[in-house]
């Protein structure tokens, strides 16, 4: 496998980098939900972390029953089995990056995998 | 483990999320380097592939002795062997988030990892 592969993200509605960058330990996508917007259905994962990250914008989460508001700079980890459905504010559009993980599957990091030259 | 954690992140140089959200599958860093300013020293990984995305500004990667410009937008995976190094353009700060990951982890994602409610 080549040592990088890049692209550019516009401002799609949604942009899955999976296959465009042929990533072998995580799914990201990129989301714009304009004011108003939300994603049309509850979802949950078998096995796979989520990790949110808001790049601008406002938002909300209702996770479990729970409601949680997000703004810029916000980042959330959710469990596998929670119930999730993310939506823009009525007022704001919303940008965020969603980051998908195998639950538990990292071994070292930063530190203790890195090799400094 | 309970269903999420959250954090809020600032203007910060560096700030890691692995132990802020106890995070499973990822470690997870946002970085913001002032004009002119480059992470101090080449390295590459043993066994975690890394996904570099540009929130703001312009900059730089210089992977295995290429130079590759990163502006807004631009979402990259790294190798683990590849030797890196980022730093900022000289008249633009720039602010990226850091995904490292186990190389080969992920079983299934999307379609395949969730459930629909």
């Amino acid at each position: 496998m080549s040592a990088y592969s890049k692209t550019n993200v516009g401002h799609e509605n949604r942009t899955e980098l999976h296959d465009a960058l042929s990533l072998t330990g995580a799914e990201i996508s990129i989301n714009n939900l304009p004011a108003g917007a939300g994603v049309p259905f509850v979802h949950a994962h078998k096995e796979n972390e989520e990790i949110y990250g808001v790049i601008s914008g406002k938002g909300k989460v209702v996770l479990d029953g729970e409601t949680i508001p997000l703004e810029e700079g916000d980042w959330i980890r959710i469990a596998p089995e929670a119930k999730r459905q993310f939506s823009a504010s009525s007022d704001s559009s919303f940008t965020f990056v969603c980051i998908q993980v195998k639950a538990d599957s990292l071994s070292s990091y930063t530190a203790s995998d890195a090799v400094i030259f």
